[in-house]
């Protein structure tokens, strides 16, 4: 058998089973690590890599902007559980031709993001590359430990929500694949691509309350990643698919191009937006507190059911069989 | 200007430029960052990436050694600084036609070395790679803060010592390259390029001496990494090429072949030995100390000096040029 045919997931849960977690640890299978400080904090560790001609390629993503999403996508990760980045250590492996340039303004998109989290780089690994680019951030951040976050909490009965519109970042890369003309529209969803915004602060309000049960961010498509919520916390979920969603410039791009902004809103991947469940008791309240706080709505798109791994589309109420394919990083190259 | 004009220290420096370290934190430019953790206790953070090609070819390497080895190459990292390696976090880029049971028997190989060193992986990221492989290793270990030893602290009059053999895993890769037909010899060697042995127990000891003032593990060649540590120190060194310690086997195969075991053992790199300096006159009772304890030998190689970054290298106490040229990673490829 080939990697390919064995999929992500597969080999994910074969390392968690491979390397079972011991002692007050959290290990393989959230999108931190958990590693306890003291009585009351834990550091949050996380890691994630690019890879040219899967994840960018170099002729479509300015290098500023590479350098500033390496980054961004792993402050998605710690504010998934509702931590507070800190300490960044970047590898990058080159080929021997890429220009200084290019370097230094990657390094600038670094520093934009490094700045804009207040983040240290503490280190790194710097090498050649035969032929491709490759990158690796692992960042670390802290958290106080009974506000910690997971994916496996999710409980029956509770509101799943989004913090932001679906589907923005995969317009951007989809309107560059297709060599679509600039325009205003065009631009604001290849910067969600390009510049994605992980919400630090609203992952940090929600981590403080205690009725969001469940939280992660979104980074390979709501399908796929709410699954992830399923499996580790044995229910299933109905969503609303008219809930998604949907930004008007996205909107707008797909009307004009006959896109489907569903598919795009399911699996297209990126967003990184938190997903979270929250007690059906207390969500209204949380609903407009947050609206209050951050003059932007919390997302109500379904619900939790006790369905274990079973989750189902309803349009208008009405079943809806969900007919697109996730996106896997070891099937699929951008 | 290209990458390989640049260089790989030209780049490290200009990164430490660009990110200066603030508060009570160690950043680039030493084997790990040090992160303080309470009053008395630190973390170390290290960072190693492999890429195919340049550290290893697919052909050359059992996929079980590789994964040995990406885990050794960062214990090797925290044992330079005498803390004890604790949390792994790894991210492995693969070609979609990579066969699994390639990649189950480099877990294996990572789980060997977690197994040995008592670690425990935690995390990491798996994707797809276009054409070749990538692995990155992130390595997070403990120590008590008073015993951390850095590069910038060798202090003029200083023995220079190594605490293993230098050379052996050039000549393993020099015998995997010329097709050179295998013996107990080159096994030996072989051994040596695919399963370095971090000195973690000895580490931990010379991190205890406080006469131990410098201390790095020598992963780019003796000539190399010495020079890390005199940059960092403002000193210089004169080293005796007669007192570098060369193993029987090296000495046999290069007799045979025509080998420079000088070249291999002062630009060969991958040693994962210690290079540390020792108050001079402390350094006797260290010496006999260690020889006592580990039942292997402390090897005095050289002074240090207080000519800012000068090393110069004698033979039988006569001047000696050093007429080879350093491993560069952003230039050569294996």
């Amino acid at each position: 058998m080939r990697i390919n045919e064995w999929g992500e997931n597969s080999f994910v849960h074969y390392l968690a089973e491979q390397f079972p977690c011991s002692g007050p640890f959290v290990g393989i299978g959230d999108d931190c690590a958990v590693i306890p400080a003291d009585e009351s904090h834990s550091w949050l560790v996380t890691t994630d890599a690019l890879a040219e001609g899967i994840h960018f390629l170099l002729e479509q993503i300015p290098a500023r902007d590479l350098g500033y999403k390496t980054v961004a996508v792993n402050v998605s990760d710690i504010c998934a559980m509702g931590g507070i980045p800190q300490f960044a250590f970047l590898s990058i492996a080159m080929p021997r031709d890429l220009p200084c340039t290019w370097l230094c303004d990657f390094m600038q998109g670094v520093r934009d993001a490094c700045d804009k989290w207040d983040l240290q780089l503490l280190g790194g690994d710097t090498l050649g590359s035969k032929r491709d680019l490759f990158i690796n951030l692992t960042l670390i951040g802290h958290i106080k430990s009974t506000t910690i976050k997971y994916r496996h909490t999710a409980q029956t009965g509770d509101v799943i929500c989004v913090t932001n519109n679906l589907g923005d970042s995969a317009g951007g890369f989809k309107a560059m694949s297709d060599h679509i003309p600039t325009s205003e529209d065009i631009d604001y969803l290849t910067c969600a691509h390009f510049r994605p915004e992980p919400a630090l602060q609203q992952s940090l309000w929600l981590a403080a309350h205690t009725s969001v049960h469940a939280m992660m961010d979104i980074s390979d498509g709501l399908n796929c990643d709410l699954m992830r919520i399923l499996k580790s916390s044995r229910k299933g979920a109905v969503i609303e698919t008219t809930q998604l969603p949907i930004s008007v410039p996205l909107a707008r791009v797909a009307s004009l191009y006959d896109w489907n902004t569903l598919e795009l809103a399911l699996t297209g991947g990126e967003d990184y937006c938190l997903l979270l469940t929250v007690g059906a008791e207390n969500f209204e309240s949380i609903r407009n507190n947050f609206l209050n706080t951050f003059r932007s709505p919390l997302f109500a798109i379904g619900h939790v059911t006790s369905h274990h791994e079973e989750l189902s589309y309803q349009n208008h109420g009405k079943p809806f069989t969900m007919p697109y394919t996730n996106f896997d990083h070891f099937l699929t190259s951008k």
